[in-house]
């Protein structure tokens, strides 16, 4: 390796957090401002989602869904692309398609959902050789933020605001 | 309840699909177009990512991680609006604010990351009775996809394309 560590002062643990505040809009719309909060600030990020008629929305934006298949493929691209200038491999090109699909359980006037599959084809234009397209792919794997989260059982704390202060549910 | 159940005239079950191609363009932005392909189709949503300066991108656009966290907003501030209606839940208003925290830690040339916190403050204007309002965010917590999909340890299935086919990394 030719180059200087790319971590050389940096330290060895850091945190990455991301805020967004979102507010209900239009019938089925939200508008929603990111910040990165750590390790220095970004942002805002101005996005919003919404819904088609058939779920009562004006279609103004993509479905919240959209966001997350999107923030996934973009993350491991995004790793990919950084990852390969640290591990020496030369990308010409790169696609990513991505499919996930969820169950959907009709619960009397409600319904449930449970994530089904995710696949994740990559197609990489590279003179390298195989193994070390492979070694970096799996590289990627470890070093994406989505991924990581998606491959362990995350708990959400949830708290709603009362005339008496936050109530957790 | 007055209405009739909007489940009505659906499958008891069903799957949602979503797929998403994205392609590498700037520096470190990916242009990404999402398509819904179940129950019906839907799309394209057009989106991109990039990366600030300091990880070598144009921030032509937000950072993935900034899409997949607006998009877990999105998705529970749906699922409470429309569950509102179907509980019978007044709301005059809603904010929900979203923190989510990872770990990342240096690993020689490369790095690591790891979930550490997810926090979702919901804000309800409502004249219905508190215990209407909580039961209304426990069961979008129930209905939301993207939660769901971040309570369970999922596994995600790479492919890279060779020239002898397609293979599992």
């Amino acid at each position: 390796m030719s180059e200087t560590n790319p971590n050389a002062g940096l330290p060895p643990k850091a945190q990455v957090q991301f805020d967004c505040h979102g507010k209900a809009t239009g019938k089925m719309r939200n508008d929603l401002a990111v910040h990165m909060i750590k390790p220095f600030q970004e942002g805002p990020f101005e996005m919003a989602t919404d819904e088609g008629p058939f779920h009562g929305g004006d279609a103004t934006a993509p479905p919240p869904l959209a966001l997350f298949v999107a923030g996934l493929t973009g993350c491991i691209m995004t790793q990919i692309r950084a990852f390969a200038k640290r591990m020496n491999v030369k990308l010409t090109d790169l696609d990513v398609k991505t499919s996930v699909v969820w169950d959907w359980e009709a619960k009397g006037r409600l319904y449930e959902t449970a994530p089904y599959s995710f696949d994740i084809d990559v197609l990489i234009e590279s003179d390298d050789e195989q193994d070390k397209v492979v070694a970096l792919i799996e590289a990627a794997k470890k070093g994406c933020f989505i991924e990581q989260t998606l491959g362990r059982s995350n708990a959400i704390r949830h708290r709603l605001k009362t005339p008496d202060g936050w109530i957790d549910v």
